[in-house]
């Protein structure tokens, strides 16, 4: 079974990693389960498909306990003396979200000696130390597409609030105000703009797609092209280079994994070679981008307007300089756990558990370590 | 030429309209050209296509001047003592928008005695007594599919911002908070959600095209069927009955003009019958619902959300409800005047005026009043 830490030792006794010395687990009996999610309190009892939460725990309490297995459920991740830490020593699996992630360090995973499986209920692991977690024989996996839509959608929408100027609008609305002018001396259209996503994996492929009746100049930057039929429907462009594509975008979406390549990458310099007044929407990570360089270029007018959900680190401080610069149209994260995709990543994550308990392996794209081996995109 | 009110003689002969009874007008010579629009003020020199303003004027002014012609421009247009009443008796065209729409009356029209030609820079002439127009054997035209692609992308823009539940996340970041659980409670995808467009002119065909690839279910209601190769494309289903579409429907979205027969369409009994939670979007006419009704609905949860750009009357009074309605997601109206459609209806504008000079045709969509008679939706 793939998250057996036994499986590791051919990979041990390469890398000969101290970590790996730890007693061999096996997948049979019962198991700690702890889940680590946002609370939904006054909310949890306004809609029956709120199953992302700490009070419903993805809805599938009854169902491990049935089985004999324990599941602990909390939202309080921080700190020494946090509701998590009092786990690791004993737990088997750690699910995760990234909404409300609980950042799994290295020291982390050194304290959790049980442990053997980490899931992410929902698409992206960077909150958690891949290479610490691979080094320690584990595997990590998330629900690969459960909110790839969902994702697509909500960038198409922060596009769209961003090209048409919606925010100021609505500004006056609650201030009694009325003034078109002061909306309309920057809102355009959408059709006509040259749009670039970085990245044309699920989520970039989607948006595309979604963009194409809109008549827009599309373009791409990946490290593969995409299947030439779909490039064909969406007449989207491949650039190979991204420092060629970025200058030419009206609306720059970021659509990539946040590794150690990625970090950072639009940075003071990058930002500064875009075109004037660019509207960039961010999705992906917060970490991708320069916190500070965005946000002195919102205040310079040589991005004209930034948006998006994910931040760094969540929850977002209350000084975080993006909940103050001018023409942002930030949320918390939150695209990614629409209670449809809640319900995706609900079952997506039942179904691995139910694999893990019968020793099966995990749909392969759901990997992103696999017996102590990245998957490629984070090698 | 279609504006002469010698033109409307038959017709004068016929319904023996007392206003008919007014001296002939020509063509020929110099006229007196009145446009009403709303200031720039501050913006004006921020945007260079920035026209559709008092500051810019569309742009025409040297082109008209320069053709012995006088151009007024003014915003100011409320009241016995307003710059517009000033130039009633003696203006032959006045050109208004529906952004700040300036309200031509029976009793304006009567006081206008050699007012020819009353032209919409942008699209919907409902600011406009029609029936006075006609009457008045006067010719309204509009730049039809001016502002059509703006108005269509501005409407998706409002279903994702009310069907992801946008603005409480927005709320959060600027007031320094982080509640994910408070934005994705109510948070959904749009895909597969049942959308209905009340009308489907050229606008509403531009929101099916742009719905297609959310693989929502499409529905329809008008007069007369879409081009079945339209319907095709987009797999929107046609439903004669608006009673029996709108209790279907996730979302409903208003893409009618405003006739006497459509006024108030959306009112408390229909409201009532909707699914709970319905979320409109209106960026058709404001009048078209009933203002009170709708923000009753919002305030009791029947309708889960309203966005739109139009109200009545505009400007919209510092009390009007829906600024302080719960779940509204309102601007100004605006959708219509982005620089793209500005840039449009000036075009359009001077085109008419241009054929106007010349004693020449518009173009057949353009008019909503020919010579006295009432386009065919307006009947």
């Amino acid at each position: 079974m793939a998250m057996k830490r036994a499986g590791v030792s051919a990979i041990s006794a390469l890398c000969s990693s101290p970590n790996l010395t730890r007693g061999v687990h096996s997948t049979a009996g019962s198991k700690k389960i702890v889940g680590v999610f946002y609370k939904a309190n006054e909310y949890a009892e306004l809609n029956p498909n709120f199953v992302g939460t700490v009070e419903r725990g993805l809805g599938i309490r009854d169902w491990l306990e049935s089985q004999g297995h324990q599941y602990i459920v909390t939202d309080d991740k921080e700190g020494p003396d946090c509701e998590l830490e009092k786990h690791l020593s004993n737990l088997h699996v750690l699910i995760t979200t990234p909404f409300h992630p609980a950042y799994v360090t290295a020291e982390r995973i050194k304290k959790a000696k049980n442990l053997q499986l980490l899931l992410t209920a929902g698409i992206g692991s960077d909150h958690i130390d891949l290479k610490a977690a691979a080094e320690a024989g584990l595997t990590v996996a998330e629900v690969t597409g459960s909110n790839v839509v969902s994702v697509a959608e909500d960038e198409l929408m922060r596009i769209l609030i961003l090209v048409r100027n919606f925010l100021p609008g609505y500004h006056q609305v609650i201030n009694g105000d009325w003034n078109v002018a002061g909306i309309a001396h920057r809102a355009y259209d959408l059709e006509g703009k040259t749009v670039g996503t970085v990245g044309a994996g699920r989520i970039g492929r989607l948006l595309l797609q979604r963009l194409k009746p809109f008549n827009c100049n599309l373009l791409y930057h990946d490290r593969i092209k995409i299947d030439p039929e779909l490039e064909n429907q969406t007449g989207a462009k491949f650039e190979e280079d991204l420092d060629v594509m970025l200058p030419k975008c009206d609306i720059i979406v970021l659509n990539t994994p946040l590794t150690e390549k990625t970090r950072g990458m639009l940075d003071k310099e990058r930002i500064s070679k875009l075109k004037k007044g660019v509207l960039i929407v961010n999705n992906a990570r917060g970490a991708l981008v320069d916190t500070q360089a965005v946000a002195d270029a919102c205040a310079s007018g040589q991005i004209g307007g930034y948006s998006g959900d994910v931040w760094f680190p969540q929850p977002a401080p209350k000084d975080h300089p993006w909940r103050y610069m001018p023409n942002q149209a930030m949320t918390p994260h939150i695209s990614g756990t629409t209670i449809d995709a809640q319900l995706r990543y609900a079952a997506g994550t039942k179904d691995m558990l139910d694999r893990y308990f019968k020793g099966e392996e995990f749909p392969v794209q759901n990997y992103i370590v696999k017996e102590g081996v990245l998957a490629p995109q984070y090698q």
